[in-house]
């Protein structure tokens, strides 16, 4: 379009729009569009969502969870609620995972969050997981039983056992998600109700 | 999630996103986590620009554009760029039409933004399409030609015929984009090329 008219700053934000995943150049285009028809009723209100998510979310210093409207540093509402078990935690490759596992409302204990699994090829090793402090845990919170909720992908099930190996003589017991996650699934696209069929049948590693 | 989490405020901020075309709520879910992980590098970028275009964005009192960085009441830039000939005035249905146009580059004229077709059913007749408006342009402007690129559909056809009885008489001829638009084809669809060379050969109606 012609220079000066505007369309650089409109174009620059369906640039922005389009890195987004599952959105493309031209439904990021149809997305700014629909913006644009309603920029009082709903594109300054994302906006300012975003803002203030983007400004206030951190990452737990705990279980690695984002949360929002947390204390800089502080643990997030899940690793503080006292309505939840401290003998267990739930491990999980993702936040997205986390998400899933609190969809399905069936784990009342706590998380551990390892933001991807092993690999050589990456340079993705235990520290980068998380992992030694997850060891920490378990003996510091006197973790009785730790689940196992990673992806049933060669990846996941790698890191799975890597976990299980480093938590014998713990005297935690590893379990994970067994029944109802279906070979090469992602936890992520499991319906509610299946993930919390396969925690109640979780079996021992 | 527990309350106070703060997984309320993601959790709006992902209904939010799900409003947008061709994103569901899962995928507005994945949107919002990709974001939640790049909190400084694009999501705070993303919401001052959404901000930014809400705040400063203005429908054209002329054409119907939407631009941004234009004085408020004042034409927008293709409006009043001397560099575009004020005798063409090429009618699309919509603003992502005239981005299409526009990204085809072959036009070199002013624009009129009908913003919908004509509907019984919705109760949009001529004066909600702003075509009085179109026709005190073709006169004021001295416009030799005006050019009905509106989609192929029966209601995009039904307005042109519309548009073009409306014009006999006022000296102007009417033409529509004619080669390689396909029956039932919506004009944002087709690649840049083939809307240039709908343009070129286009035909008296
Ligand atoms: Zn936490
Ligand atoms: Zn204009």
């Amino acid at each position: 379009m012609a220079p000066g008219a505007g369309r650089d700053e409109i174009e620059a934000l369906i640039v922005q729009m389009a890195r987004l995943p599952g959105l493309g150049p031209r439904s990021a285009r149809r997305a700014v569009l629909h913006l644009l028809r309603r920029r009082e009723g709903q594109m300054a209100p994302l906006a300012a969502a975003l803002a203030h998510v983007a400004e206030t979310a951190r990452d737990c210093p705990l279980c690695g969870n984002i949360a929002v409207g947390v204390t800089p540093g502080a643990p997030c509402a899940l690793c503080t609620d006292p309505a939840r078990a401290t003998g267990e935690i739930c491990v999980v490759e993702d936040v997205a995972d986390l998400w899933a596992m609190e969809r399905g409302g069936a784990f009342k204990g706590r998380y551990h969050v390892l933001g991807g699994t092993l690999s050589a090829l990456d340079a993705i090793g235990p520290e980068e997981l998380g992992i030694p402090r997850l060891l920490d845990r378990v003996a510091s919170e006197q973790v009785r039983e730790v689940i196992l909720a990673l992806n049933a992908t060669v990846e996941g099930q790698t890191t799975a056992h890597y976990i299980a190996e480093a938590l014998e003589g713990s005297g935690a017991s590893v379990t994970s998600l067994a029944q109802g996650v279906p070979i090469g699934g992602e936890l992520d696209y499991l319906d509610d109700g299946t993930i919390s069929a396969a925690l109640r049948a979780r079996r021992a590693l």
